[in-house]
């Protein structure tokens, strides 16, 4: 148990479960009751149902904006009343509470190393455990536990194997990169698997970028580097590239979605 | 007043009040101002404008879910303006605040006796009292009162007469249940209102569902019980009969609605 | 730094970053790294985007109901990345922080003389600042060093010139008031820029009052004053006129949008 003077650490939480429904409600008031003093912090809740990639991309871009000692909730858990197994994922950096289904893995992985723990104590869940629930029933009262300083090895049973998470991966050559877009946001812009550090190997005034074979303007500096309306490829808030359209739609107005091609070429350096 | 040390209730907000506009967020800050230590929980804002009924139900569904002495604040509130009365309920387990039309009933009846007041200290409200917003005016304030520990006999008046709430109730025969679907969540899972201890008195392996005259397997133990796409029945997260579809959703795939008749047969049991 | 036994003072968020994406909780796991005891309240992540001037009526709507010292952080920004300057408003009752391009300055003016600062000073940024987010880079940090204490002078330089926003005034004369609709909630309430105190020339039950030419009941006290299905104006909680249909949508009902002249006139009193 911490002192009563150091504040909780922060619990975050990422869900299905939408905003209709009193379901994240119903998660808050157990942590609450086990940690009066839990600091909550929503990161979304609308993910599409099911949609394990999108918020494992959505958790993996969050962390490093919370402090040490961070909490993460994933509750995306189609499996939930299967064999898939709840799992606590622990590493120098945070702890990551969710189903064994890969969604919390490429967060965890890019925080340091991993210790995981098959979450296997029901006295730690809030009983009767549902079959359909596990979000309000299991992870939410771990997560508490955790918050109020419980030890993970008092929470579960520690495990070699956790369930990975498969995310496209881009082609780097030497005349450029092909990658993909892996994730639209609100504003219909294109978040692609190509990282700006895939790019530093080029000079960065030689690329030209394309999607789905059209060109686009860029990489530049910033949305107001181009006209209002215009397609440009920028290093963007994920550190990724992104194609997007200044005060517009990217997605709409390109006519593109999740797996479109995206790719970088490095125009013949000598020429420039 | 409660001391320093004693962390403030729990205060529930729910409404229809969406989320485009600033009107949860007036309510925040008028009860952070009376209690700048609320801890406040959305349950949701996104009932359908005027749904007391779904109000309810989700207000029922969510009390015990959290610490004793929190106060649920529930305003779906066509009268607003007009005679009906501002209501507080009080219970062994929590307090309910809000508008004298049924919504805070089905909640308050299962935590234990009731004791309700009419809200009519205008000391107690934030004024100028507007005549189309009380739940910032008047619940809100009312609330944080209570949450810094303010008598409830010096918010209202006891009465004897608080407005009920018809639910629709199941049929229970010799040969089983005969309910109906009261409450579609984001999943499209069709809640009904046949509970669980409804189906007590028979043998749950020789129960037969139908939804809409259309046979589902189960009563099942999860979701996971059967293959993807398979529409399927089971006691869920609300301790009642929930139709579902294993990764779909049931009110799209089975056409069905509000009022659909969920049908429980008790198949003859000696052959079986 | 404030006394360990001071509460923060409460910092709102506004922005058009909605809710499918994390970017509203990045910005909250940024605040509390600086200041772990930030009480924070969303007023809405639903403005359309870009939409500036919705942004800044729902900021300016929200100030009152706020305790003093309230740190009001808006981020609407077509042009982040561009040249337009991050602000920092002051005021004898709040402070606001933003993009200098006219959503803090209605709600800023209304609270008082106004200070503004050019918040230039990367130290208090979380670096590296990206071209395409400043809500997590540059304003979150900011009014979390807000809430800890820090002097505006330490955040910025001060600067006579904002960006001021236009907004529609009504036209008023001694036979009534012409305005229009400036803002819909999610009820389909049509708010005007008609303010109550402009009205109180004139004698009220004098009045009549017409949207797109077509004749409302009132103005009347409240919804509860008409039939339901009623189209009515009445003085609304933003203490503005409001063309309303009691339990229905005016918005809909009235094919009113945005910009829909609303007429007040006073009838010839002497015949009255």
């Amino acid at each position: 148990m911490r002192s009563s003077r150091t504040p909780s650490p922060i619990i975050t939480l990422l869900t299905d479960f939408g905003l209709e429904d009193a379901y994240v409600g119903l998660m808050k008031g157990v942590i609450l009751e086990i940690d009066p003093a839990a600091r909550i912090v929503d990161l979304t809740h609308c993910v599409p149902p099911q949609d394990i990639t999108r918020a494992a991309l959505i958790l993996r871009s969050a962390v490093e904006y919370f402090p040490p000692g961070t909490i993460h909730v994933a509750v995306v858990d189609p499996g939930v009343g299967s064999s898939r197994r709840p799992l606590l994922v622990h590493t120098p950096r945070a702890a990551f509470v969710g189903p064994d289904n890969g969604v919390l893995v490429p967060a965890a992985r890019q925080t340091g190393e991993l210790r995981a723990y098959v979450l296997d104590q029901p006295s730690r869940f809030r009983q009767p455990v549902s079959q359909t629930f596990h979000g309000r029933d299991v992870f939410a009262p771990v997560a508490a536990h955790l918050s109020v300083g419980a030890d993970p090895a008092t929470l579960g049973t520690p495990t070699p194997h956790i369930t990975e998470l498969s995310l496209p991966r881009p082609r780097i050559a030497e005349g450029g990169v092909e990658g993909e877009v892996i994730y639209i946001d609100r504003f219909g812009n294109l978040v692609t698997n190509i990282e700006a550090s895939m790019l530093d190997r080029f000079r960065r005034r030689s690329l030209s970028v394309s999607i789905g074979g059209t060109p686009v303007a860029g990489p530049v500096a910033s949305y107001a580097a181009v006209a209002e309306g215009t397609p440009l490829a920028l290093i963007d808030s994920w550190n990724v590239l992104e194609i997007a359209v200044r005060n517009g739609s990217a997605a709409r107005e390109l006519r593109a979605g999740l797996g479109t091609t995206v790719r970088v070429t490095a125009r013949d350096q000598d020429n420039e």
